[in-house]
């Protein structure tokens, strides 16, 4: 990763502790995409897959990452709205996502804040295990905002 | 709370060692019955308020709490199908949720359970902070299943 993503990268690691002691890793982090990993290790539940909890704050934390990705959070903050998850099978292995946004659509998020202040921006996410099977899959809707 | 409660309580507060992290506490339980409790100390986000995933699990923690308090977890189990959750605003306390069963609602469930091997159990929350404004609500879906 280039050294401003490597610095953006930590602060998602670290920014909120329960996050940090699950060990949510940032593993690619370029202009408008974002690779997020979480281990099981930290996540084992009462029947030893990945709980439930923490397969969702994998999605949820990727509706910050990816503006923190792709806009200057010096002008903008994200929040979330509502999340929506559908548990497809048991997580038995460190658990992955990914997301990217085309150059078009980020223009019209950043044409909306800039006329309105606040931009609504639905996301989907699937979240899939070691083997490429869909764990989870994730909707949601996060609003960006003018500081 | 009875000591047949209390018992499940401590089991519900450390199946699961992220959600013992996150500090989640069974306030009280009986038959039908479960309010529990998510401490905003070990759950600060990088803004000063509780992170959305803990007050999601609060809530998905809950769909399994309810059933460990009504039925008879040596012959079921439960399972989550989805979840959604509607953030409303900035949760800033501890927050609370609490949810019964009827007996009338708990005999259909049981009744699923016998003929089909199987049961699924819509439910609705509200996460309130402690000046009992609504913080986020959640619904989803649980399966209880016949072991």
């Amino acid at each position: 990763m280039d050294d401003k993503y490597k610095t953006l990268a930590a602060y998602l690691e670290s920014a909120i502790p329960i996050v940090s002691k699950m060990g949510l890793t940032v593993v690619s982090m370029k202009e408008r995409y974002v690779k997020l990993l979480m281990p099981i290790s930290n996540n084992i539940n009462h029947v030893g897959t990945m709980y439930a909890g923490s397969l969702f704050t994998l999605g949820e934390i990727m509706g910050g990452a990816i503006f923190v990705a792709s806009m200057d959070m010096s002008k903008y903050y994200p929040l979330v709205k509502d999340v929506q998850i559908r548990y497809r099978r048991p997580a038995m292995t460190d658990i992955t996502t990914e997301i990217s946004l085309s150059v078009d659509r980020l223009t019209s998020i950043i044409s909306a804040l800039e006329a309105r202040g606040k931009s609504d921006v639905p996301l989907e996410l699937e979240l899939l295990d070691s083997g490429g099977e869909v764990v989870a899959v994730m909707t949601g809707t996060w609003q960006v905002r003018k500081k």
